[in-house]
């Protein structure tokens, strides 16, 4: 895979649809040294993952039956938007722990919404029955090149923005996210992968290798408890030899508190994950190291103005 | 007075201390032309208000005994914030209707803090009696030029960041920030000043005089209730021809609302005031016309995170 190019195209391709998402340097938030923030977060529908939605959808033929996606609820979100933007039909099914908020954001799209008890799994295995049955095309949530190229556009676009840092820390559910920004990084800069202690699925990988299972579970689960690595995501990880940290939930609620209370971002556990790790001192930077995080989604639960 | 040269060293005495915050061009939010916006609740205690008290604070000579300010809350927050952080004894007085979230944060500074019931007269008698009393320096929330000066700041550094547009939209209580912005500005674009109808300081005066007293009510109150608009606002705004309108409260909450569901941004009524006048039909730009709005709070109460 020519990830560049991949990559390139992508960025191109979804340049109409996407938000080019803005970066603050933080300063005095209590840590001695400045930390770079992309607030990928405010991407339509709440998360990066609207990127690698569209992406596929432009890239690849959609059938007359539309698009199938299981999800915890941000790919969902995405892929419902964007197929409603592009005048696709759009099945999602999502676990009930996908929350209020993420299930309100997939209805609001119009799309057919099917919301099961229990795992992932089953979200997962009914949407590749209603597959079967319908020729809709399935969009995976991270494991595929589509999907990948799409949330690379991040990292170029946040260097198109001018990044200066050695360090990027990018909190890891199945791998598309940092996946892409590996792919479009190729060992220029450093990636560190910050999972929860609770869903520490490519940390376990990077261990005893990519068929790992884990299990998931905390307050980011619904957005980072992919419960194996995606196989795109390990095999970038494994060649670069990427660092993986892991976090308490209690380091990433305590980032979600600094982020409101010390520059009103308002986030959803995954999308302080990243910055979890410095708070907490799982990552700690050289003297000098300039750092950043991507802040990568809000879709908090309950939201602040339900009911 | 010099505005261009008092902006242009208020911004090179507060840049250590003061946070460059982001803008970010929104499009697909339900109106038919792109806004662009800068995110300046991110700003150090959630509003604008730290860059007027910081180059107050490091222009002029601080008493002994500190300073003292009267304040619906922001202005209050962001002068015990930059006291603290120049190590400077202060005491903010504020009326209850400050509410919760800004009282707290007033707290979270260690300044000396009273809380008094009724109007903001109340607050700013007790403040002049406090300075007269202990010989504190006391930072008027609007109409002195240290004050406006540092809040013109935020519209340099706009231009700094390459300001793309034909017409600011810029929220109205006291007049300081509009005041900046014009002072900066003088006349290079186009102004508007939005107010709610139910705190309409600015519109009333460019109709029947700077010593018009309005009433003041309704859910920015605390933001944007100066009952009189300051002089050094009203003479730039006269003397430019500023363009006013009004917005009802229920456009001032679809705004917040649309800022948090379309863009992952929870602000305050006050904050959500400029675009308001965009959604709400109050201002309509011309044909090609491009437009900008101010994101000047983000203070809401109860915080998100409050038990």
């Amino acid at each position: 895979m020519n990830w560049d190019q991949e990559i390139t195209a992508a960025a191109a391709r979804i340049a109409p649809y996407i938000r080019r998402t803005p970066v603050v340097e933080l300063r005095d938030i209590g840590l001695d040294y400045p930390v770079l923030a992309k607030l990928e977060q405010m991407q339509h529908t709440g998360s990066f993952k609207a990127r690698g939605a569209f992406n596929t959808l432009l890239s690849l033929p959609v059938p007359v039956a539309g698009v199938v996606a299981a999800s915890g609820g941000n790919h969902g979100a995405a892929v419902a938007f964007a197929a409603q933007r592009l005048g696709h039909p759009a099945h999602i099914f999502v676990p009930e722990f996908a929350g209020p908020a993420k299930i309100a954001l997939i209805r609001s799209t119009g799309a057919n919404l099917t919301v099961l008890p229990g795992a992932y799994a089953n979200a997962l295995t009914a949407a590749q029955a209603y597959e079967a049955e319908t020729g809709a095309m399935q969009i995976h949530a991270y494991d595929a090149a589509p999907t990948l190229a799409g949330q690379g556009t991040v990292m170029s676009e946040w260097e198109e923005q001018g990044l200066d840092a050695d360090t990027i820390l990018i909190a890891v559910g199945g791998g598309g996210l940092i996946g892409g920004a590996l792919a479009w990084l190729a060992g220029r800069r450093k990636v560190v992968a910050v999972e929860p202690r609770l869903a520490p699925t490519l940390h376990a990988a990077l261990k005893t290798g990519p068929e790992t299972l884990v299990d998931v579970s905390g307050i980011a689960a619904n957005a980072l408890g992919a419960r194996k690595i995606g196989q795109l995501c390990y095999d970038l990880a494994k060649v670069q030899n990427v660092q993986s940290v892991l976090v308490e939930d209690e380091a990433i609620t305590a980032a979600q508190h600094l982020l409101w209370y010390k520059a009103r971002q308002l986030v959803e556990p995954a999308g302080a994950t990243a910055l979890a790790a410095l708070l907490s001192g799982a990552y700690r930077p050289a003297a000098g190291e300039k750092v950043a995080v991507l802040v990568c989604g809000a879709n908090i639960a309950p939201d602040p103005f339900a009911a």
